[in-house]
């Protein structure tokens, strides 16, 4: 069962070193403790090896970059695929700046990742890799639905192929595919779009579960991605109350994260394998 | 009406560029999410050029200021000075340090604002422009009242011709003024000084409205800075329940803003022009 | 009575100047303001100086360290000194990276300091001050109980000794020792570890106690550190509801921080003098 993933962060209680952004740096620390994991922010050159060596995954987030952290993301990417801990990428703002676009194919190119997680705008800039793309895409709609989810599935699996990584589109819908299996994900809420950083702390949940994942002989990346999302929207929906602001939304929002049993993820998930 | 601003900001949904500090980052982003805008963090030299651009609005906010991000606000000012963008100023602790008065006579001198926001006391520090003020002014008390309304206008009045943008000074009243219109706004509450953050946040809500205003052909940015301080002081109101604490006080100040209406502004909005 | 301490805060109204990592900076901001005292954020090289001048007490949190902060820590530190202000030290990660164990000996060395506070394997590292410990200790249990109380006292009081600070090892129960008068402290709840950043939020609650301690003529600090404790773990109780999240706990217990009466305070603590 996909809940099993949730329960087995819960037995595992794995460390997350996460190198992020100052704007959603609380919120995601809090996301990975209330799934029952620790987290460790720290981005300075001159530690992030060591910290990673004491955690259990790294997750990268390119959000209000500069240089000095582009080195040292790519410094910890490097110690976490030395010593076999799952790596997470969340190329926020993917195209919007040549040092945003330039340093996701820089970490394309030095760091393999275990998995992807972007809009579709971002996912669609990390597989261009040029710097043509300036910001949100406008022929780009920001939701996975019928009438492009051939087209959409397609490019997404040819970049997983590529990386070898799970990637994940999230949008209204959730697209996760690893190549040889995808699946949507219908859980979620829009008012997830209304508060900021809803999709670094996802980032930073998945970074949970392959954590907690790769303590197992033989780990599936992609249903541990799967169920990270499932939970994620899971908790949005249970978040929602008629009429609520957005910050009792986001309130509600981690609650729920923390409060999450194994059966009430089971038994909320929406998910269509493709 | 007054409101018909906040209505253009649901309408034009602009985004805003926020340079700013780490202390209230997540609120800032929050708060122009939940009055209807987007907002983009980004603080780093090679970038903000570039994340200027994509945006419809610059605010520069200088708390936990350090060089390297006022050489950012530079250019990131000039760029929206070049695109006829609004850009406002947040003199966070201006007066505290000759860093902070430097940057700040710096920032005058080579960026155009729309507007400028802060207490009486910061405002009074980006007057004088010399680093004889230290810190919050001892003979200043932090609120425009009868007795020194005068007096307050005046000065603020002279701000406005020397630097041609809208002062706003805000305390238990609030001040607006562009030399010829001048108001004073009696929304807001007592709690607002009990969390950190409601100053920051103010400055990123005018920017939001300042960027939607800045779409229209004859834009009226005196009338978008005195409706956006009374929203943020309506939803202070809103906020307060007896004896609630001042993290209640905050998320339900945040979620009424995410959840005001025009007509609920309309008819909340206390103002007295002078 | 212990719960003067917390009357002279709402008395004095200090202010305190925080060096601390971008994590846990708003909560930590909004706990010295829940308290009632002030807080500026600011950690520049060239204005640490001149803010920790006009604050009455400083607080240094080592948390997402590098080497550019280190020295602003260094520079405000003895710039407290100079002036007398009392100096509290979080050493959040002591250990976990040689960067954060050479910066703690340097600032024990360089910097005076009136209490370090941290969980016992961060107040271990401090202690032991080598390169050896790395991590969170397997060897340690982060809670000081029946079984191991005679050994933590006796390496608390020899670290109180040789720094001539308050020590406080906050766990499950918590140690205060100056070495002459040492209490447990039993106050607190387990959902507090669930979050992040109860230790930091109480390392500046304590810098908030002491500066307005030091505004005595005979400060002891010892008795005021007791207090700040108490009062935060009598917060962490008040907070829980039965089932409730973890973000619903943090609102609530920075809620009660902000509506803490010394009557409560009194009623409320459970300490126990060794």
């Amino acid at each position: 069962m996909l809940s099993d993933f949730l329960s087995n962060v819960h037995l595992q209680k794995p460390t997350v070193h996460c190198i992020t952004n100052a704007v959603t740096i609380n919120d995601c620390a809090n996301v990975v403790l209330a799934c029952g994991a620790a987290a460790i922010m720290a981005d300075d050159l001159q530690e992030v090896e060591e910290i990673t060596t004491i955690c259990d995954a790294l997750v990268i987030n390119i959000g209000m970059l500069n240089q000095t952290k582009a080195e040292a993301m790519i410094i910890a990417g490097k110690r976490a695929n030395a010593l076999g801990y799952p790596v997470i990428l969340d190329p926020v703002g993917a195209g919007a700046s040549v040092l945003r676009t330039a340093t996701i194919q820089r970490l394309l190119h030095e760091v393999k990742f275990t998995a992807i997680r972007g809009n579709i705008s971002e996912i669609k800039a990390v597989a261009l890799g040029s710097g043509t793309v300036k910001g949100v895409e406008a022929n780009m709609v920001d939701e996975v639905n019928n009438s492009n989810l051939s087209e959409t599935l397609n490019f997404a699996q040819r970049l997983a192929e590529k990386t070898g990584a799970v990637i994940i589109i999230t949008g209204k819908n959730d697209l996760v595919t690893d190549k040889n299996k995808s699946c949507l994900i219908y859980n979620g809420h829009a008012m997830m779009s209304r508060i900021t950083g809803s999709g670094c702390m996802l980032t930073c949940l998945i970074g949970a579960y392959l954590a907690a994942e790769a303590k197992k002989t033989t780990p599936d990346y992609f249903s541990a991605c799967v169920a990270a999302v499932a939970e994620m929207g899971l908790a949005g929906e249970l978040a929602y109350t008629d009429g609520c602001g957005t910050m009792t939304f986001r309130l509600r929002m981690i609650d729920a994260i923390s409060t999450m049993t194994a059966e009430q993820l089971e038994g909320g998930m929406r998910i269509a394998y493709l």
